[in-house]
C-alpha cells in the first residue's frame, strides 16, 4: 500500500477530487501527529467507512496559548508515516504553518478570519484555562474540511468538548460532513492515550492512573443508583492522587453542554488535571 | 425555463448534487431579495460562467442590528420569482429563518457558531456603525456556501467591504469557491442601485444624486493628477448635498484595506451617508 505524503493544499485537493470522480467516499482523520493507538483506532474506523482515507498531521499554532507547549509538542513524522502505511492510509496531509496560514504577519483575529464556536460551550471546561483554544481548533478544522472536503471526519471522544464543538459547527454552518465519534483508547491500567503522556516522569505516570480511576469510580456509583453530583464529585476526589492538581471535574448534559446537578444516562463527566507540568484530560459518558 | 423555488436545504442540496454529477458548474448569487437591475447583472454574470444558477433570497436576521431595518426590509417574492424566471435562474433558494438557524432560542454568539472576519477589516467603514454586521454576513454566506457548494459566487462591488471580507474568508478558510465581483449598476443620474432606495422620499431621492457625484468628482480630480487625500476629501464634501449626513468618506488600499493618505490606482473610495432615515453607501475604485 502506497501512502502519499503531501504538504501541499492544491495537490491534496487534486488527489481527493480524482477519488470523488470515481464515486469514492472520503474520510478525514485530523491529527497533530505523534500518533498512538488512539489515532490508530480513528484511522481504522475511517478505513471501515470510506474508500479513501486522508490523515492530516498539523500542529496548529493558533490553538496553542502563548505559555503552552506548541514548541515542544512531540513531532515524529517518520514514525507517523510508518503507522499510516501499516494502516493503509491513502494520503498524509502534513502542511507547514505557512502553507496553512500564508504570509499573514500575525495569526490573531486582527488579520485572520476565525470560526468562533458559541461562548456557552467554549467558556467552560478546557476553554476556561485555554482561552482562544477552541476558536483555533474550529478554525483549523474548518480549513481542513474545506481543503479535503471529506464525507466523514473521525474525532476521538477523549476530547469531548472539542467533539461537541465540531459537531455544533457542522450543524450551525451546514457542513455536508458526517462527524464520526470514536471511543477513548486506554492503556491497560486505564490511562487515556494522549500524545502528551510522553511528557510524564515515572512518578507522574503512576499518579495519572488515578484520573481514569476516579471517573470509573463515579460510573460505578452511578450504576448503583447514586446520581447526586455533589456526592459523586466528593467520592471521585477521594480517589484522585493527592499530587495531581485538579483543574475541573464537571458533570454536563452532553446534548446541550449545560451543567447538571443530577447525573443521568448520557451525562458527560469530564476531568482535567495538572500532573507535574503536564495537563491531562479524560472523560466518561454515564 | 422552469425556475424551481425551494425553501428546503435538503432539497436544494439534492438538486445541486444531481447537476454536479453531470459535470455541470454551479454559480450562487446570494441576495436578500427585493431584486433590482443590480441583482440582475449578477445573475446574468452567473449564467455566463456556470451551467446551473442558484439565487438565494434570505433576509438574514443576524446581520441586522437591533435598531436596523430587518422588519421593514422590502420583501417581494412574486416579483423576485418573475425576474429570476426571465433570467433563466435554475433554483431560487428562499429558506425561512428557522430553516437556516433551527430551534436556537437566541441567534447570538452564545448559542451559535459564527464566522468572524478579521477586526482590521471589520472595525472600520460600515462595520463601525453596524457592530456585528459583518460577522452575520460572513456566517450566513458560509452557510449558503456549504448548502449550495457552488463553483462560483457572484457579489456586487457596491458592497465593497462585504466583497473584501468574503474574499478574505474564502482565502483564510480555504474555501474551494471562486468569488466573482460584479460592477455597480447605477440609475441614469448616477445613484447606485440598492433595495433601500425604495425608502427614499422624492426630496431624499434628489439629494442622493450627490453621493455618486462626489465620488465621480474625486475620480475626475485624481485623473487630473491630484492624489492628496485631504484635498480630494474636501473637494468631495463641497459637492455633497448639505442635507445628507456624512457617516464616512474614506480612501483605502483595496488589497489590504489600510487607509491611505495618497490615492493611487486601485484605491477604494467609499462613502456612507444618512439621507433622512435611510443609510446609503457607494464607492469607486480609482
Amino acid at each position: 500500500m502506497n501512502t502519499i505524503l503531501s504538504n501541499n493544499i492544491v495537490e491534496v485537493r487534486k488527489l481527493v477530487k480524482e477519488q470523488k470522480k470515481e464515486g469514492h467516499k472520503i474520510a478525514l482523520v485530523p491529527t497533530m501527529g505523534a500518533l498512538h493507538a488512539g489515532h490508530a483506532s480513528l484511522i481504522k474506523k475511517a478505513k471501515e467507512i470510506a474508500d479513501f482515507v486522508v490523515v492530516s498531521v498539523f500542529v496548529n499554532p493558533i490553538q496553542f496559548g502563548p505559555n503552552e507547549d506548541f514548541d515542544k509538542y512531540p513531532r515524529n513524522m517518520d514514525k507517523d508515516k510508518k503507522l499510516c502505511e501499516e494502516l493503509g492510509v491513502n494520503v498524509i496531509f502534513a502542511p507547514s504553518p505557512k502553507e496553512m496560514y500564508g504570509e499573514n504577519s500575525s495569526l490573531n483575529n486582527n488579520e485572520l478570519t476565525y470560526v468562533c464556536p458559541p461562548y456557552n460551550v467554549v467558556d467552560c471546561l478546557c476553554g476556561k484555562s485555554r482561552v482562544g483554544h477552541f476558536d483555533g481548533v474550529a478554525t483549523v478544522v474548518m480549513k481542513l474540511f474545506n481543503i479535503v472536503q471529506p464525507d466523514f471526519a473521525c474525532f476521538g471522544q477523549k476530547d469531548a468538548q472539542q467533539l461537541f464543538i465540531i459537531k455544533k459547527m457542522v450543524k450551525d454552518l451546514n457542513l455536508d460532513i458526517e462527524i464520526v465519534p470514536c471511543p477513548i483508547v486506554r492503556e491497560e491500567d486505564g490511562l487515556a492515550l494522549s500524545s502528551r503522556n510522553a511528557y510524564l516522569s515515572e512518578q507522574e505516570r503512576q499518579q495519572a492512573i488515578s484520573i481514569s480511576k476516579s471517573l470509573f469510580y463515579i460510573k460505578g456509583l452511578f450504576e448503583r443508583g447514586i446520581s447526586d453530583v455533589s456526592i459523586l464529585f466528593d467520592s471521585a476526589i477521594s480517589v484522585l492522587d493527592k499530587n495531581l492538581n485538579l483543574e475541573y471535574l464537571e458533570f454536563r448534559n452532553y446534548s446541550n453542554f449545560e451543567k447538571v446537578n443530577n447525573a443521568s444516562e448520557g451525562t458527560l463527566v469530564a476531568i482535567a488535571v495538572k500532573d507535574g507540568n503536564t495537563r491531562l484530560i479524560d472523560n466518561v459518558i454515564l
